[in-house]
């Protein structure tokens, strides 16, 4: 069965928007109030000033040696402790999507180190990737980070690092989400 | 702009369905005649016996070597001498999901050499893969083949081939739609 996630802006939700950035690209608009939704199926959108779907899916770059490390690393959403999250959504460039699978391995970890970036910041930085090309909406993925307060810092230096790799240079759009609760 | 299809049976389309055979699972329900929709939306499935959907999406496995040699050995859809055809829809196991991308690959094609079977038989059998994992419905893929009515044996020959590899151990629900204009 598909997990599907619905992100919900408005006026109610338990995550307050602290501040919306468009890094690429078109922002999103401003909204007080913030949800996510997990389940079998979407959320109702009515009311939402905005919303985003995407379904949890199977890695597409990970090897079985970079998914033992990451999975002994990283620690679940949820924890009480996360009192800091960041949605972030993006959508890559026809030239990424025209790319073979092993160019995009190659881009996406051998010369951008995606996977390493992650893992030094773990388990401070706890994420969950949904991914929604497949069904059509504005953007490819829609990244979810979870971390404390202490920790904002630290998230601020790994989205800096990954924004100057050679994989980013296929983001056409990016908005940074931040959000407290 | 994602490039949706929509595979409709039922009582009218400019194909005839000629058998429906369950390979593994549950089979789909007879019909008379079928279509196919390509579009930027679904089409209405109002009306149809069964309704399949997909979307055209990028390369999961196969390498820039591998997709230069398949494209330029391939034909493309609609030649006037294809008046055969498949539908090939196939689910694959939790377990395959579950597999890391790098060992996904090898099953794919250093064990199973599901590129090489495919190129064998260009440019007789043209085909095109959608995906449909993403969109919750029964299947995980949808595959189309057209080809003249000289080569269905060597198009017997090649499914015959896949079904009897190692990646074919992960598929789980598979069905073959056999069509005639």
């Amino acid at each position: 069965m598909i997990e599907r996630v619905s992100f919900l802006a408005g006026t109610d939700g338990p995550w307050r928007i602290e501040r919306i950035t468009a890094i690429s690209g078109e922002t999103l608009p401003a909204a007080a109030a913030f949800r996510s939704v997990e389940g079998a199926e979407f959320a109702p959108a009515a009311g939402a000033s905005w919303a985003l779907c995407g379904v949890r899916s199977y890695d597409r770059y990970v090897t079985r040696a970079e998914k033992t490390q990451l999975v002994a690393a990283q620690e679940g959403l949820g924890r009480p402790s996360s009192t800091r999250a960041a949605l972030i959504p993006i959508r890559k460039t026809p030239a990424w999507w025209a790319l073979a699978q092993d160019e995009r391995r190659a881009i996406f970890e051998e010369r951008s180190q995606h996977v390493v970036a992650g893992l030094r910041f773990l388990p401070a930085i706890a994420r969950r990737l949904y991914h929604c090309r497949e069904l059509g909406g504005p953007f490819d993925f829609l990244t979810w980070f979870e971390f404390a307060p202490a920790d904002e810092h630290a998230f601020d230096e790994l989205v800096d690092l990954l924004r100057r790799t050679e994989e980013w240079s296929f983001v056409e759009r990016e908005v940074d989400v931040r959000l407290s609760r």
